[in-house]
């Protein structure tokens, strides 16, 4: 099988988006963005070893490759218009291409998110997708965008990815404590963008971002570009039932250092929290007020003795 | 030196494009393109030990990750807006990641194609980028435009690359010529985009595309994808100095299995010529006839003896 024909094969449809003027196969892609809008654009790379066991069901992977960008998108309020896909592989391997090309191509299907272009190559098994949005100007949602006395919103709940990682891992504590593995695994492997959710923010939440890293050091970045502080009340953390056997200790890992969420986290002002309520449920995404941004610096948590401490927010670094 | 600090000190640049509103540092870049015009999407990835020598001047390799993608956009006549890159690396490496960037933002400034987002993650050295660009609808030069009657046209010469490599390579022919070794390398290792005369070409020329896999073999995709031969005349294909003491036939591997020219072959009809030759000279890229597209399918050589030749259409391939 060539690179033409593995192309073919596995990633090409009949099937394309409203805004795709020509798709797979010439130099470029072309898009029609809706007029008068901007145009949202995010770029992961997955690689083995690192982002994935080498024994990833490739069907998950090729869903989770998909959906850590869509997520972005969310993220940022955009509606998704299009990717491209540049895959390094070892050897093209028809079965293992297949399911790969089926757990992406059903998620961008489940999106309107059409594949548009890309590369293939061989080389040490890598993925990158970038991923094309559309958003009104002056309705996405920056980073940089918070201001003290807006609520902070959470969308779902963080942990079970980081629990199903740690089992995987063979770390005791996860797997001293019995637990739903199918869900954990689940949330781990086949995250759920949160776009619908993420569109009907836009324009009203003010600051947003997709948490990857953990809840407390992604809500750092927020504070950072924002220059503000937060508060998180402990007690209003949604807490999956596959958390609640864990130690205190362990469970606030997983709740704010866990990884792999894709929830938004988002803050808004008051005065949006009925418009926040009805996205959540015309989106069907629960929707948590768990705390508040502040002008005062830095993060704290309250506890359930109703005592503030302080937290030094961490977040996960490739090269730290 | 963490992800974040990595890319403050090698990627982040004060000053950006015109259409962009929002650059690193967020789940997304934002975009503004004019308005009216449609989006050109590229991306190429570049992997070591396949695309590029594990000792490969890391300043070069910078242009060239970055060129092969404008040449794309070029070879669509779409005006640069910005790009993303994903890197992998195996360390982060201070001195070899500011020559890298040194070679890609320099490349970048010079076409006003901003970096405006992307990922920093350990791996298997690999390079990801995705340029965006923009062209009025209409006016891409695809590769399915092409016309019979449409005569066949090239931007400066090719082969000079493939001597380089195989030089690099050992290759007894290559090393046995005396040649200009600098300019081959050059060719090889800092391909100029042919931006300007690509965006002169759009509206005027019908079907276009970059060669990166040899002259012959990427023809065959315009070919294939309008549905028309061609045929090409020897004797008008521009011959670089270092090519002129080869053996006939590796000069003509050279020529038109060559790859790495990142070169336009375009086609157009004959009405075209003098705008062809007046944007040649406004873009001081040298333009050529080469042959013509014919009805009857296939490829066809006129030798210097005056007798037509078929020729079947190679062209690398990473799977075959």
């Amino acid at each position: 099988m060539g690179e033409f024909e593995l192309i073919r094969r596995h990633f090409q449809r009949a099937k394309s988006g409203p805004a795709v003027a020509l798709g797979i196969g010439d130099d470029c892609a072309l898009l029609t963005p809706s007029p008068g809008h901007q145009l949202a654009i995010s770029s992961d790379m997955l690689v083995e070893g690192h982002h994935f066991f080498p024994d990833v069901d490739p069907q998950a992977l090729g869903h989770k490759a998909l959906a850590v960008n869509l997520s972005d998108l969310a993220a940022m309020g955009a509606r998704p218009l299009g990717f491209t896909l540049a895959l390094a592989l070892p050897q093209a391997d028809d079965g293992w291409l297949h399911a790969f090309s089926d757990g992406l191509l059903a998620l961008a299907d489940d999106h309107g998110c059409p594949l548009v272009g890309g590369d293939t190559t061989r080389g040490p098994l890598n993925l990158c997708i970038t991923v094309f949005g559309e958003v009104t100007p002056g309705h996405a949602l920056r980073r940089d965008a918070a201001r003290a006395g807006d609520e902070l919103w959470l969308s779902g709940r963080t942990g079970e990815a980081r629990l199903a990682l740690e089992r995987l891992r063979g770390t005791a504590w996860a797997l001293a404590a019995p637990n739903d593995e199918d869900l954990c695994r689940q949330r781990l492997e086949r995250p759920a963008p949160r776009l619908a959710l993420g569109q009907a923010l836009a324009g009203v939440a003010h600051a947003a971002l997709d948490l990857s890293d953990g809840l407390a050091g992604d809500l750092g970045h927020i504070l950072t570009a924002s220059g503000v502080g937060a508060e998180i009340d402990l007690a209003a953390l949604p807490v999956a039932p596959a958390l609640q056997p864990l130690a205190d200790a362990d469970r606030l890992e997983c709740l704010l250092n866990g990884g792999d969420d894709y929830e938004l986290l988002f803050t808004a002002p008051a005065s949006a929290r009925d418009h926040i309520l009805r996205a959540g449920t015309a989106s069907a995404t629960p929707v948590q007020r768990i705390g508040c941004i502040t002008a005062e610096a830095g993060l704290r948590l309250l506890g359930p003795d109703g005592r503030m401490r302080p937290m030094s927010a961490r977040s996960y670094d490739h090269f730290a």
